[in-house]
């Protein structure tokens, strides 16, 4: 008797990466390609479909389950994605489970990328040990899901979990979902990065310029958290700013969850320490009316992998 | 065999109400008294155990079990306060539980009044056809409770659920707990009637003052209802702000949550439809992720006696 394998879909913008795990979870085999998401949901799912088949052929036996992750609101019990922001308007109301399940001769499931990862992060990282936490992860956008008891939870759309979609600055930009001052508007990576060009070009940080030779498509997280580290005045500015919207959003999830751990992931998480340290601190000035001493906050255990990971826990989940 | 009862008691800042139920948590008997909270623990609680001996005597025999519902921050498991914010210093870390047990000779809960209230929405209210609520009581202060896949989830000490502790105007003024800019800092009844007090101080409604012939002390949620209701120009402006704030609060429950239904109790529930009615276009503006027409907004099923039934609801589910 042969036991269950299963496939995990990281289906991201810009990039497609898939994992075979055994039946523990455990990564046998990974691979990946560009999702080129303008040639359309047909095509892109048949790259999907090969990926996994080829990843079957490496192992010599198919999924007995697939986990998809998807960037962007799905209807998951349908199988059918919904709105997904960074694709083309083609991407919505697609069917992405049936056609894959048809083709893979196996149940896939669907679900937003980030309730993915925090998944991922309760299954495989920092939430083995807790029966609670909200994961929040500050990439291009703001994501997040919710751990209540144990459980993953979603609401009747999957939709539960939406952290960088609370409102931090009432009066505040507008947000790419149409509200203004999201967390997301404010704090993502891409604000966070076109924040960090404004200074350099306005001659506020000699350490971002130094570092990018005065170059905006040289601005990554990467060399924010450099700027920082070097104790960068301006760079320090932004962190400041992050602290104080990340901790209004961080303490909004206290005082409504009380979770045991805030797990923070995506490209933003490169930031470590420089940004967990005053991160503890303001949730300690927002959060008043119970000690939330116990809260712990850490960086994602799993990096870049947690979606992947995750879409692997979500095909363990699946009805087999 | 006789079946079980249960008691409820509300203990209040000014007032102590306690009720006998069925074994289906139908009110059999109610009595109520002042609290005199500057008395002491002692005297209060000599006072909670007349009380429930008083509609013991009345029924005839003891209640199987009982829940108390206590202002503030409770340690829900040891059944001692923690912080009451609205009784005197005295009252911190006072066993609340145990005492009473010993006796009325039955099992004591005690949990925090807005979660108390929460749960008797559930079991009696609104919350009897959903599986998933969140109460926001806006009285005194803001509180709150929630409920997902039918239980009301309390976190590690009781205290999730502080929805009138999330930041919803981060400069605005200092709350009571400490942070700056709460939803009960600027959405609360007590914030409301000040607001109210000021727009007729300065002449800018003419409709409040007309009702309080001028009197600060006669201000209160029904004066501000009736002028709504007759659309003067400075409570219209009053429920506004109330929206705008209350829309955030709500907003940000529903991105994080996406309850099925969110309940709307306490003082300010007076204002009934002509708050819900903006309420629930402020959320369309607010949560753009995902659409949140399914989302339900009611005044409480059960006004002043959510806290009650919420009691007797907290006994039933005592280990008996």
């Amino acid at each position: 008797m042969s036991e269950h394998l299963y496939a995990g879909v990281d289906l991201g913008g810009t990039n497609l990466r898939a994992a075979l795990a055994d039946a523990h979870g455990e990564t046998l085999f990974e691979a990946s390609e560009r999702t080129l998401a303008h040639q359309g949901p047909a095509a892109v799912i048949a790259r999907i479909g090969d990926l996994v088949e080829r990843l079957a052929n490496q192992a010599g036996r198919r999924p007995t389950a697939v986990g998809i992750g998807v960037p962007g609101f799905v209807d998951a019990a349908a199988g059918v994605t919904r709105f997904l922001p960074n694709l083309p308007t083609q991407w919505r109301d697609v069917p992405l489970a049936a056609p894959l399940s048809e083709r893979l001769m196996a149940p896939v499931r669907i679900l937003n990328d980030c309730r993915v990862a925090t998944l991922g992060e309760l299954t495989f990282g920092h939430g083995r040990s807790v029966q609670s936490l909200a994961y929040i992860s500050i990439g291009t956008g703001v994501g997040g899901g919710v751990v209540i008891d144990g459980k993953l939870r979603l609401g009747s759309l999957g939709a539960a979990g939406e952290l960088g979609h609370q409102t931090v600055a009432p009066d505040g930009p507008l947000c790419g979902c149409g509200n203004r001052g999201c967390l997301e508007a404010v704090a993502s990576g891409s604000a966070i990065v076109a924040e960090a060009i404004r200074l350099m070009l306005s001659g506020q940080s000699p350490g971002l310029h130094e570092r990018c030779g005065g170059d905006v498509s040289h601005m990554t997280p990467a060399v924010i958290a450099a700027a920082v580290a070097d104790r960068d005045a301006g760079a320090l500015r932004l962190l400041d700013r992050l602290v104080e919207h990340l901790g209004i959003g961080a303490a909004n999830v206290v005082t409504m969850f009380h979770p045991e751990l805030i797990v923070i992931g995506g490209g933003l998480s490169i930031l470590g320490e420089s940004l967990l340290a005053p991160l503890r601190l303001k949730l300690l000035e927002r959060v008043r009316m119970f000690p939330p001493h116990d809260v712990r906050i850490e960086i994602s255990a799993l990096g870049e992998s947690a979606g992947l990971r995750g879409a692997v826990a979500l095909a363990m989940r699946a009805p087999t």
